[in-house]
C-alpha cells in the first residue's frame, strides 16, 4: 500500500503516537522508529501492525527491510515527506512499525534482580537503565510513575532492550512493594543516607529488588523505611551528586559482580 | 550596564560561545547558563568576566543573584528577549556567566584514579561521566578528542562538576597514554574482550588510569594494545550493549570500591 498524503487519516493516527502517552495507551500501540530499532523489534519476536518504510530506505537497506516488512502484518509505502511527520528525529531513516503495548503482567516467580523505578521523569534515564538491565541479565523492571517507556525518547535510549526485557507498571512505589514482598522479595531502597549499608558492602539476597528514585528529590522517606533495607553509594568527592543512571549502573553492577 | 537590544556586539559575541567551539578557544571563554550553574561556578571560586541578569531573576533568587554579580568584574543587566537570544534552552532562567576557559595543565603527581575519555562524542555523555568523576574523586579526567567540554549541553549534565575537577584535553588517546605512562600511571583499557581481565576481579594500583572508548566503536585497537592491561566488564545479559557513561560508572565505582 503506498500512502502519499501527509493528512492520511492512518499517518495522523500514527503521529499521535509520538506524541501522546494518552493515544498509545487508547490504541494499544506505540511506533518505533528507525532501522536498527525496528529490526531489532522483529528479530525479538514482535509482530507490527504496519510498518512504514520510504523507498530509499529500502534501496539502501534491502535485508533488514525486508525482514520488518515480512514480519509486519501490513506494509505501507511513505514518501519523505510522510516519513519525516511521523518522525522524532531530526533526520528520519524513514523506517517505522506500530508494534502492539505489551500486556502489564508482573511476576516475580524467578530468583534474580528486580530493579524498580519510582517517579523517574528523564526518559534518557529510563532508557539508559532499561539497557543497563537487559545487559546484566535482570529479571524484570518495575516501572512506577515514570516517563512513558513506549515515548520515542525512552525507546531510542533502551536501544531495543525494551523488547526483550520484562517490565510491568505501578501506579506508585508502594504498590510494586506489596508485589514484590507477596512474592518474597527482598527489598532494598538506595539513598543518600550514609547510616545506610554501603554499596560494595551490600549482601543481596538470591532473590531481591533495587528501588531508584527521582532525578531531583530521591525516594519518598516513607518508601524507604517500607523497604527492608537502605542501601548507598559512598561518594568520598565534594559533590555528592550522581545522575540517576549511572547511580543504577553502580547498584546493578554491584549485584551482578556478586554473582560472578 | 543595561544592554536592551539583541543586535548589541557583546550580546552577538557571547551568543557566538553558546554554538561554536572555535568562538570559544579563541577568546579563551565560554558561557555558563542557569541560576544553579552560575551559582555553583562563583561558589567554586570561578571569577567571571561578565554576567547578564534579567530584573526577572534578580527578584525571583535575589541573593544568589547578587553572590554571582559580586565575583563578576562585569554586570549587565537584560531584559528577556535578549536572554532568550543568549540561551541554550527551551525556558531560559536569564541568569549567565561569561567565563575564562582553565589553561590546560596535565598532572597526575598523586595517587589516586585518572579517567581518560577517548573518542566520546554525545555531550550528555561526556557530561554525565565528568560529574560521576567528581562525585567518586577522580584524580583528574583526560578528554582525548571528546565533545567539547565547555559547550552548553556537557556543561548541564555535568552539574557544575567541571568547575571543581582537574580536566586537560589531549589530541588523541596516544598523546594521553604517554603522559600517563611517564606519570607512572597504570593504565587500563576497557574493551569487550571475554579474554581481558574481568572487572569484578580488576585490582588497581594505587595510581593508575582507564580508558573508556567512543560509544559506537570503543577504543582503537592498537590504543587497547598500547595499554598496561584490558578490563572488560561482564555483561551475562542477551545484548552485550551499555551506555558509555552507565560503562564509565560500573568502572568508576569498582575503583572506587577497592579503596573503601
Amino acid at each position: 500500500m503506498l500512502i502519499s498524503s501527509r493528512e492520511n487519516p492512518i499517518i495522523k493516527e500514527t503521529a499521535a503516537l509520538v506524541k501522546s502517552a494518552a493515544a498509545r495507551r487508547e490504541s494499544r500501540s506505540y511506533l518505533a522508529e528507525g532501522l536498527r530499532l525496528c529490526y531489532d523489534a522483529v528479530v525479538s519476536g514482535v509482530r507490527p501492525r504496519r510498518c512504514f518504510i520510504t523507498k530509499e530506505a529500502d534501496e539502501r537497506w534491502p535485508a533488514e527491510c525486508a525482514a520488518i516488512r515480512g514480519a509486519s502484518f501490513e506494509s505501507c509505502e511513505i514518501p519523505p515527506s510522510v516519513a519525516e511527520k511521523l518522525s522524532d528525529t531530526v533526520s528520519t531513516q524513514g523506517v517505522f512499525a506500530v508494534c502492539d503495548l505489551p500486556e502489564n503482567v508482573f511476576s516475580a516467580g524467578e530468583d534474580g534482580l528486580y530493579v524498580v523505578l519510582a517517579g523517574l521523569q528523564d526518559p534518557g534515564n529510563v532508557g539508559t537503565i532499561l539497557r543497563t538491565c537487559e545487559a546484566m541479565a535482570v529479571s524484570g523492571v518495575l516501572l512506577c510513575g515514570c516517563a512513558d517507556e513506549w515515548s520515542p525518547k525512552v525507546l531510542r535510549a533502551s536501544m531495543g532492550s525494551l523488547f526483550r526485557l520484562r517490565t510491568s507498571v505501578f501506579p506508585d512505589g508502594f504498590a510494586a512493594l506489596e508485589a514484590l514482598s507477596a512474592a518474597g522479595c527482598e527489598t532494598w531502597a538506595s539513598a543518600l543516607d550514609r547510616d545506610a549499608v554501603k554499596l560494595p558492602e551490600a549482601r543481596f539476597s538470591a532473590k531481591c529488588a533495587i528501588f531508584i528514585g527521582n532525578e531531583g528529590a530521591g525516594l519518598p522517606e516513607e518508601l524507604i523505611k517500607a523497604c527492608s533495607r537502605t542501601v548507598f553509594i559512598p561518594m568520598p568527592g565534594r559533590a555528592e551528586s550522581l545522575n540517576a543512571a549511572s547511580a543504577a549502573a553502580m547498584l546493578i553492577y554491584q549485584w551482578s559482580a556478586g554473582r560472578c
